[in-house]
């Protein structure tokens, strides 16, 4: 008995009909009629386009209240209103993390996601059992897909005693990055949390993960606190500022500018695409050579009803969001949703060619792009080599 | 045999759970448990939500390349080069309007779409090919979907000379709305485009519906020419202005008394909720009490890659837009495209409830809000009490 499995007629990439050998987790062998193999179970791929797994890049497996009815939205229009009915309906409501985390990331597993970076609540009210939670459900889900967890203070860091210390707990306990949020607009004390977070980075040797919503010119006062940093810690490479709305800013030439710093200091940008608010242009980061890659954030929880978690209709928005039409535009949107996650994840062998891993998605399109506009469920997922979804569903049933 | 139909259990507008009786292709009866009438089929509605008839507000269906094989985006990024590869590639590729208005209004059908206004290209080339095949498509389907048709001088209508005696000539031949395009942008003759405009209109007794991409303070000169003209004509309630982006304008006072002007003189909007431009806020409309309908605007034709025809999704999106995360306010969004188009296209019985027109669909969901964020499949939808569509599909099939 072997995992092994040869997948028949399949587009590797939306590329010419190949099959594809799949061996002890691996791409071994991506050619047209590859003979048999004994033992190994083959796959009809029916011309369906063969693409590197999807990487949900910033999300919030803690706070889905998916598969718990449905609940009419309460929170106020600003960030504390959120943050504060959040805190509220925490205990209303028994939103649990490891039964919440297990279903977002198994509907996840469903659309093709084969890595998972999450950010956690870490607070004097919930302690670390969001951690505890997730944590879980990253180890029992470990064959399904890659869960990388982010500490995250969502309450406020400096302004919240205990907080600190919580983080650090966190950080022993098995989160796996550093996660910060708007040192100006929560904590009010930028050089306070910046420099805690970057202390915390070295101390635990973690990456980090900065949550920045602060628009124009105060988001860019932050940003470039973060820059600073990242040189002086030597973090390069290893530091990612998520949703960077200030990058959106309209004076073009100041968002340029900032962008070119983010490139020498090698930090990534995560976004959400969000069309409500000024967001990072792909196209600025592109020619920069800034990593962007992109999550769904909170998937119907008490922010808001939207999401489905589903990375292909991500990078449809990512590139309604920027205007991209072109087929080259719209593949490399669907990078940022694939082989961006991964670079910033540091996931190891991503990709579809011979030696990469085997963590790929079948799916019926014509074009890679018309993958990403009609996001058809998908045909089968492979994670390691393994079956782990059909038909748009994990094999795994959620709780 | 009798085309009436009874509904079991479905949840009108997502209340609680009644039956439907519909009679004569309207809505008849609306109670629970409802006995059963000798003759008339019943339909078990499983707990889905009756929601009225999408509407389509603003599309072109002359231009889709749907179903005619995966097509790489040629244009480049300005407006002019967009209409320049569409007049290049409408001869070279055979998108013919008869075909393909067919198999996108049929998509429509399968989503719960019961009424289309669609803009059709009038301009020296095509002539009046456009009008007409869009006009049988009309007639074909028009058990199907309700069809209305713009004539639309796509390529300008002063700057390209003979086009004005084509518009004539399409509104003699059926077209039922008079269409107009930036007549500073594409005209650089905002007198005579929009005099000729409401003098057709007024010679043929038709509506008006102009296309205004320009931004900032030229679109709201240009508007203020339309709303002077709308009330020196008498026009008022009969005209809209598509897309609108200067009411996205950064001055959010100017662009208020905008708004408050366009409600004055009973001006309605219609809108794409472009993700990547700045476009009239949902609120705004709201609070001065102008309708707002919406569109999918051109889907998967040579001026992008994106769409799909569903009007549940374009809720989501005209949501996600506007930051609308409260269930009451993501009810509105629906409610511009169902409820807004129908007033826009002056539809007679639009709505659930007795008497309303049996212009239905259901569709499984927790709630009002629950179907707009996870759109899926349309379980059934009726047009004029006759089932048109099951499971997403149309009944008929598409050429």
């Amino acid at each position: 008995m072997t995992d092994d499995l040869l997948l028949r007629q399949v587009r590797p990439l939306g590329g010419p009909t190949a099959d594809m050998l799949i061996r002890d987790g691996r791409i071994a062998r991506i050619a047209p009629d590859l003979p048999a193999v004994p033992g190994v179970t083959e796959e009809p791929g029916g011309g369906a386009i063969a693409l590197p797994g999807l990487v949900e890049a910033h999300t919030h497996l803690d706070k889905s209240l998916w598969g718990m009815g449905w609940r009419a939205h309460q929170a106020g229009p600003t960030l504390r209103d959120k943050i504060d009915t959040e805190r509220r309906l925490r205990r209303e409501w028994d939103i649990d993390p490891h039964r919440q985390s297990t279903r977002q990331a198994l509907l996840s597993v469903g659309h093709g996601t084969t890595a998972i970076r999450s950010h956690v609540d870490v607070d004097t009210e919930v302690g670390l059992a969001g951690i505890e939670g997730v944590a879980r459900t990253r180890a029992d889900l470990a064959n399904l897909v890659a869960i990388e967890i982010v500490a995250f203070p969502q309450s406020g860091l400096m302004s919240r005693p205990g907080t600190l210390d919580l983080m650090d707990a966190a950080l022993r306990a098995g989160a796996d990055v550093v996660g910060g949020l708007d040192p100006c607009g929560i904590d009010a004390d930028p050089k306070g949390q910046l420099d805690a977070v970057f202390a915390l980075a070295e101390t635990h040797g973690k990456p980090i993960d900065i949550h920045l919503h602060e628009p124009g010119e105060l988001g860019a006062f932050s940003m470039e606190m973060i820059i600073e940093r990242t040189r002086a810690h030597g973090m390069q490479g290893r530091v990612t500022i998520s949703h960077a709305f200030c990058l959106g800013m309209p004076d073009r030439d100041r968002a340029r500018a900032l962008v070119a710093d983010l490139a020498e200091a090698r930090i990534h940008i995560a976004t959400v695409a969000t069309p409500s608010r000024p967001v990072p242009l792909v196209e600025d980061l592109r020619a920069a050579g800034v990593t962007l890659c992109a999550g769904s954030d909170g998937i119907r929880d008490t922010w808001g009803p939207y999401g489905n978690a589903d990375m292909l209709e991500r990078a449809m928005l990512l590139g309604l969001r920027n205007n991209l039409r072109a087929d080259r535009d719209v593949e490399h949107a669907l990078w940022c949703c694939s082989g961006g996650g991964a670079r910033v994840m540091g996931l190891e062998g991503h990709g579809i060619a011979e030696g990469c891993r085997a963590d790929l998605l079948l799916v019926e399109a014509e074009s890679v792009t018309h993958a990403v506009v009609a996001h058809p469920p998908r045909r089968l997922v492979l994670r390691g080599g393994r079956v782990v979804a059909r038909d748009g569903h994990s094999l795994r049933e959620a709780p």
